[in-house]
């Protein structure tokens, strides 16, 4: 029994969150960090963070290509990596591979991640083929995908002795979020700007709905025919001010984003994302919801919404024991045991090696 | 891939439903039923249950100790029993050895099954010890205990950071049961019947609470100093009537039952399942509530409540897939993959031996 070795990789506003919820837990250990940005690279992480515990922990410069990142996996032989940098899984294989092959475990916070096989099967192939060749695992999680939208959904069905249709609704709110998200979401655009947008990629509402559905359709033995996203704006009638955004009336506050997963020309799972600024202005009440209809039906509510940031970044540190015990492989969690918080006098006997 | 083999052990009203939705499941195949109960042994299992596909199984007679379950699982070689038989452990232990010493697997609705390690960790170790040396595995599930105030609970911690305090509710309505459960949770007594029904072990209210608690604990890390259970009388102000019982105003509907678990003279963790007949009457909402305060706080609500029968008699099912791909040894929900609804399709790779 020994405390679990972990690098951070990426310490932005989710990997700071990870990096100082591990300060507290003494069966965790931080023995790398690692950054791109020019205000961190190089600085101390427990000054950066206000944690003490992590003072003289230095962030790391990735350097060009991998050469850093490897450098630092083959010096301090971590057990497992929290990866917190992108949402795309070709961008975030590259990185996760270079733990990899040091045989370090992998928890990504890539959305991508959380079911690789939804949209890039031949990748998935080769993820898992590289981390058992490694005897590591890879798993991608957070609030969503990886929780609310598929994981709670899944565990719910367990209660069914048939299952009809499932619609799952996460309302959230996206005024605390900076103007990356805001972006991205469309908020602020006129309608002609948010089709614009919409058209050239620059506005992509939420990413994880592939990755949802087909963890769903993974353990429901469900094979969609056709699976149908929609982005549209959700058009504000009054005002609305944050820190970062002002959107007039008629303006767009932000994307109602939905998934339809279609089995013989029937809607069978239907997974909506609306995500805006100050949604109370219109009354809208935030929340997550699922409502699984068959015997019985089920209808759960969960308000306010479980908050993101938060969320993902206990997530990826709670899912630690699951992975160091998991066989080695990519993983997903509706492959994994229920998830729980990690306890606080967590030590691990599987880390040892 | 080939059909999974299954013994129904206990075919009243919950064996009854397991056994009924197993027929429509191409992949699980019943290849043998026991019960004691003198209406039902001997009889076609098709025909007692309105299910063409079980024609020509017959129910088969336990007889003296277990000779006869002893002869029946030489015989078919199952590779899994659902046992649903008995609430308490040290009942359900020398049925399910039976089983277990004949290679078979077993999913039991014994509520101190769910987590014997509860109330008695020397037969949690002997049960454990005996599935490992037989390669099998043992599971207790249920919706309660087994989901709602444990696995659910749970899977809600590990989107938390910090946990400080877990109260868990399910109200629900005895209205549908007949007079064993009605007698067993004090429906229709007066008040000093139903102190004396308490002091002599007739009225218990729920089973499974210590289990329940024991899940959690295990799970968070959390060892209780103290285990509080209270049972107190839901007195009716009102008539209440069901087709098994009359309660006239002053005597009681039923019992509120509630478990607190104690660390440093605190109550960190309280679950409450008081349980009555016409809970309407008195403008009480079925549903399940679970409030977990920490970082961050979330509040759960399920309404009306997952139906216990339906849900119980779909887990013990739908677990099947997971309790063959586990290791060895007495397991528990908390351990185990989320639940999910066994695939229509469902074939079963691990149950080639």
């Amino acid at each position: 029994m020994r405390t679990v070795r972990v690098v951070q990789w990426g310490l932005g506003a989710m990997g700071s969150r990870m990096a100082a919820l591990m300060a507290g837990k003494p069966g965790l250990e931080l023995v790398g960090v690692l950054d791109t940005a020019p205000d961190r690279v190089g600085r101390d992480v427990g000054e950066l963070l206000g944690v003490e515990r992590w003072a003289g922990i230095v962030v790391d410069q990735p350097g060009d290509g991998k050469a850093g990142p490897l450098a630092l996996f083959q010096r301090v032989k971590a057990d497992v990596a929290l990866h917190a940098v992108v949402s795309f899984a070709h961008l975030a294989w590259p990185q996760i591979r270079c733990a990899i092959e040091q045989g370090c475990n992998v928890i990504t916070t890539a959305e991508e991640m959380a079911y690789p096989q939804a949209q890039n099967a031949t990748l998935a192939v080769e993820i898992d083929a590289v981390a058992k060749a490694h005897g590591v695992t890879v798993l991608g999680t957070g609030v969503n995908p990886g929780f609310v939208l598929d994981t709670l959904v899944i565990a719910l069905t367990g209660v069914c002795a048939r299952v009809d249709y499932i619609k799952a609704t996460r309302i959230n709110d996206l005024s605390p979020f900076g103007p990356t998200v805001l972006q991205t979401q469309g908020v602020g655009c006129t309608p002609a700007e948010f089709e614009a947008g919409l058209r050239a990629g620059r506005i992509v509402g939420h990413i994880g709905f592939p990755e949802s559905l087909g963890m769903i359709g993974k353990r429901l033995g469900w094979t969609f025919d056709e699976v149908r996203q929609h982005r549209k704006p959700i058009n504000s009638c009054f005002r609305r001010e944050t820190p970062h955004v002002v959107v007039e009336p008629g303006q767009t506050a932000g994307c109602r984003h939905t998934v339809q997963g279609i089995i013989g020309g029937r809607v069978a799972a239907e997974l909506i994302h609306p995500q805006q600024v100050c949604p109370e202005l219109e009354s809208v009440e935030t929340g997550d919801f699922i409502a699984i209809h068959g015997e019985p039906d089920i209808n759960l509510v969960i308000q306010p919404e479980i908050p993101g940031g938060a969320a993902t970044a206990a997530l990826a540190v709670n899912m630690i024991p699951a992975v160091l015990d998991a066989a080695p492989g990519l993983t997903s969690m509706a492959d994994l045991p229920v998830p729980s918080i990690l306890p606080q006098d967590f030590v691990s006997a599987a880390s040892a090696r």
